[in-house]
């Protein structure tokens, strides 16, 4: 795993879809799907070296998470077979033309027995970017453990740590997700979230610039917005960028988050300035929405020119 | 429930089938399996009211179990939505042309939850049959002690009472299963059992004579012995009978001990004497291999004569 | 079939879907269709005790049927199977993107041969509501005098009596619907139409008004005009609401008129007040709309919240 | 439709397949079917002239069997629209391994209507063969006076008529067809049936050779009985020669005695000798076993190679 | 092939299109796509005779291709087996929602050897209309000479000769175009083209107006402009007329172009005058669109009125 | 690429697969085949570290190629994008039951532009074995250059190298594959034929016992000879070795003769005697034919037991 570019880790799921209501019966497709995953095939299609570390199933559903991550070019040296828990499910359906449901199987899965052990070997290994969301801390005690651990580690070491804060109403409450998530914000240079999610790194129901104010304060060097379909924040020291999301004809926003923090962080590796950054980081969300499936439809780098995002200018702190 | 001829409870599984490997992804069809319910639709498709009890998902997978129940005319009336619990399922490979090979998640599903109040009400209605499974007992401690409350209450009643031995490795050892097992036949007036599993209802090593002489001697009106593509024997105090299997093309042999007892079953409760109800036992077994799917191909009551079984005559003991 | 909330009658159709060009060939898809079995699956899903009474083909397309109205838990036990008539068939095709083309094959069905012994047994056992629609007194002689039979005995019974009128081109003239149909609307309590359709239980040409000045003058207490993406209206001798369509993305709208129907009769069951019934209507018409098929995409009770209607203040008359 | 080497009449049917049990639903595709047709492409495949007369619905399904019979390059000049009858359809089952199943929706179908006038202008073209088979006679009194007709007027006017028995349990009864087909047997140059039909063209109850006897006794060249698994046997006044039928591994017999008729009449218009005219009409039939479909596994000329047939010598009479 | 309406020439190529990302893999589907293909297509469902000559590769695709244009009623009578060269080929994916990409595989495609003998046979038998795009004579120096010839010895017969410029990118740069369509231009009575196709046979960077008066000037008789949503102008020496886009519902507009075409060339037939011809031109347009396929959405005659186009007056020159 | 246990070479190409008739139209799958990326997959999914050199197009389909390798573990740093090259195609039909056709689109592909340059990396690496097959020399002259010189560079620094012979007509003559083959045949020390290819690197018309003494004399240390369903024969000096095919069934015999040739290599590297080689060899096999697709059915090591082959003692030369 040595040259890895970013390192994440978590619980990539098997999703199984369905394309009418899952009570009366029909076909299911399967998916690999997860937060990190979809954040490591984003940087891997666009050339970066990324690696995924965490558990799966011993069994073909496992089997099937690791063929996947495998076709995408993500490095899976770090994904370990758990023999003893079974594979993370959802199922999918699409209830109404504007409403997607889903049921979960995931307690008590290989991927939420995520421990500090199955990090030590590659964090070790030196990657220039260690990503983090807020799901793997809501799966377990040593997930938990594991997610604050590799983020001192990191920091320490001087990595570039980065946190989507993704909270997931199903797994924890929103008190439980800020006295996980806020401590771990402490270690990142770059956090990402959605308006509402804000206040779970910062004091409960602080505004926006309140909780970016705090964050800033505390170290971390951006904090990124994401606003849906209009587009995205990025506050820094220097003030804030506003990017509008691009226009195309959305067909399955899932994922779309995950790829605008892939855009942002290809940028941040290839050295781009902010601007650039957020560019990449709204056109990978354009493409997330505009094709089917959570990361199915991310570009290669060749393929970046087909959409292509803009920022409006810097708007002085 | 009023009316009732047969009442069975067990779990119901959401079969999702592959058609090749399942590593390699690929499109999923859903099905209800479950030893249990397939005789309750082998039944209600010939014309019997079947009925069966237990828990299934307060999920849209529990639905779709209740609405392919409904379907086929199976009286729902005593299955519990349990909210607290998943779906049982099973993913089914065909992993070469020969072997089909599943994948389990079934472990604290709401149909290994059943207990004795579970099924209170469906006896109570007094139906003609109570049709027992060696699967039920293997679920969890309170569905053992469901499956034998309501053995004995049934038999205690008068009611007639079939088991069908149906070891599964999977699920406990062959001395557990024999401990659970043994005294459940007791309270049978019909066993069914493969060969190698008659000594789950006998002493370990028992051989088929001695493991049938002590089911008799126990009460055990009719022991039926499933030999696959040979067919059957029905052991009784006066003899044994023979059938040979039905000569059709096997394309499914899943699903085909359930339909043998369901055929028997329905002789029983048509009053047919010994021979014909294993010529229509083994009649649908020939019905289901002869299809795809658990149950999907059993008979109609006007379908009956498109497959016809034949018997040989008593051997006298 | 004791204990029925509502009874309906009439034809429901095998429905072959193709989803491009059916000259071209390409699979069909089959689906159970008729505006009463529409009605029956939406108020059986939010938990009413839905019975459908009329005939089915006695082969294995009158199976399916019977099937799935057992699957959406609808009482069957008034369907007779007719041993010498096929069953009513319609190819459907989408010929463009906004056009939608319909091949029927139901001159001499099953369904179409409904005649007033099918209804005796179902109507005796007391439904608390009596649902006709103005498409059987088209199929036949004996469907006609069955409906007209059926609607004066409810009347007569006490039992509220619903029409949709339901006017369909190629079955019949307007002049003939209107002869059939204005006869019927005097048995009933509570009359359902399009806006173009009014006039086919009153004077040729009369406006809404007028039309519904005659029906609540002939003892009708409710008229409600549907008016498609313009929502609803409904009459009473109170003065006139008006609902508000929910806005959803529609993806297909066949159906919409029946689950609006459905939504309304359901909440007079609960003993809603007319705002209430009305907002349950449309939202059963969203749900419709929203989802592929006829009836599939109606909600179950708990679901119910997944889409709110909204409804204006009273216009006092 | 000058030029035509054969022409042959009857009714193309719309054929809805279905791979599982009819009543579970599924998907269905759709196909062109018919004794008639298959000969026609039979020929129209190995590159002879085939023109089908006849009449098909004028709407979407009618437009589906123009469609394929032009794909097959059958010539249609002789395809009429009738405005007023539907397409004749049916439901074609597999409802286990061994068993199809079939549900027929063909009564008073456009089709069934065929009459004199509809085959005027197509035997005035002066084909080299017209074949005939017994299931159009069986459709309507109109359909029987056409073939009566137009067998008489090619065989007056020294055309060569073929007529395969082909007996349908459906569409009459054996007395209705022998009094209809025997006639007919006696414009025929070629006559084809099953053992089993052998005595519809003859006195009931005659064995083989009396019916051949009675055949060639009344003109007919040579009669074909087609046996199955054991090849076929063309009797002439010369003697008997013997075909075994081509050891493929069959897939769907249905169509394969079109298929062998196809192959015949094909080594007619060639000029061939008896003996490569069976060789040739025992391959057809191979590869119409040996592929899914009616008629869509038969060969083009250059495919002719890929399965070839025996035949032993003659027996001489 | 004599009394044909329409003839035309060029390459037939099987389209394998897939829904989702190419790189995916997941089933392809087979389609018949070419720009000539598609009027032919288009003049033939609506009862004019089209022929289409040209080569296909002597192979299953071959095959395929003339199934598909003798399904459709196009006389291929002129179209010839190349037995040395391949099918030409595209794969065709749905990149993102709004953008569809192209992978091509026609070099050297036995379509892309068109001569001057493939033309001779078809031309003398004498068509009222001949059919040129400005496809054909880029795919090979044969190709080129033989449409030039064609063209020539059309106009010189007194034929009409309509000519689509068609620019594609892929197959020549626009200099190369333009040599070789601006003297095509000069044989033709009909050009079509896009608004940013009009200076290829015209000067580098003409407006539409000088383009168009070069054209007037050298004989054209009627200038159709092509401008997608906005519908199209048809220009004449007697002023210009416009013809709104039909709003439908578009789902896939490839072959929009060749419809619109289809559409006038029909309505010349007809005996139309300009202001019909275009409105059917723009009314095949929407037709096409509104379906998926290149041409599987175009009407038959009797389904002109589901889709009618509006033409504002002339405005006079 | 360090570490490495085998590295190959040679085209890897995209078959469409129709499950019917090609020239019928209907959806094809894509699939990944090849006789060396067969053989590299099944060495990978036992666990090997296995490599694949060569040149893939620089388009979806060479995407979609490189996808799948990664999947199935194999390490494709060796592997170019070719960017004037198009993929190699080949059309798979199911023409009868009994045989599948294909069209090949190969000529000029990227992978037969293979060159000398294409191999210095990957084996300056230090592959343990070198696999090559008579298929990569019958492309192009510079792969033809290219496995020539990789086998000598392997031979001579002591790599064990081993050469399935391959012969494919459609490629090439036998002379010519004689002429090439004959000299690889002296680097390798194994060589792997079936019965009826072991002249092409021996006299022409040799037998097998002379063939195989001439190889062995020649240097060669193990001579396989694969017989189908007979199974195999291993030669070496010391005599030679029988093993039986293992009984399965059959369903897709494509890739069988690469999944023998995985399974001797398998046991090569993991240091297996001669018979236990030959045991494998035929397990693999077993795998390949009893799942559809040429390597989809290969065994994880784990599954080696599902399937044992057996063999007979050695006969001592």
């Amino acid at each position: 795993m040595s040259g890895v570019d970013l390192l994440t880790f978590g619980e990539v799921l098997v999703s199984l879809r369905s394309t009418g209501p899952l009570h009366l019966g029909g076909p299911l497709t399967m998916h690999m799907v997860g937060a990190e995953s979809n954040v490591a095939v984003g940087l891997s299609r666009l050339g970066h070296r990324a690696a995924l570390a965490g558990r799966v199933s011993d069994d073909e559903l496992g089997e099937f998470v690791l063929r996947e991550l495998r076709a995408e070019g993500v490095d899976t040296d770090g994904v370990r077979r758990d023999p003893d828990r079974p594979a993370g499910l959802m199922f999918l359906e699409r209830r109404t033309a504007d409403l997607t449901r889903v049921v979960y199987r995931r307690a008590g899965s290989a991927g939420s027995a995520l421990d500090v052990d199955d990090l030590r070997g590659p964090l070790a290994a030196g990657p220039r970017l260690v990503h983090l969301t807020g799901i793997t801390p809501a799966l377990s005690d040593s997930a938990r453990a594991a997610v604050t651990w590799a983020a001192r580690e990191a920091a320490s070491a001087g990595t570039t740590v980065s946190l989507d804060v993704n909270y997931r109403t199903r797994l924890w409450s929103r008190e439980a997700a800020r006295a996980a998530l806020t401590p771990l914000a402490g270690y990142a240079s770059v956090v990402v979230a959605s308006a509402d999610e804000l206040d779970l790194v910062a004091e409960p129901g602080a505004d926006e610039d309140t909780a970016v104010a705090g964050l800033l304060r505390r170290g971390v060097h951006t904090v990124l917005v994401k606003l849906g379909a209009d587009g995205a924040r990025a506050h820094t020291r220097d003030g804030v960028v506003h990017a509008a999301a691009v226009p195309v004809t959305a067909v399955d926003t899932v994922g779309a988050g995950d790829a605008f923090t892939a855009g942002y962080l290809s940028g941040h590796l290839d050295g781009l300035d902010l601007a650039d950054r957020l560019q990449r980081a709204v056109a990978l969300g354009a493409f997330a929405v505009a094709a089917h499936g959570d990361w199915e439809g991310l570009p290669r780098r060749d393929e970046l020119s087909l959409i292509t995002g803009s920022v409006a200018g810097t708007t002085l702190r």
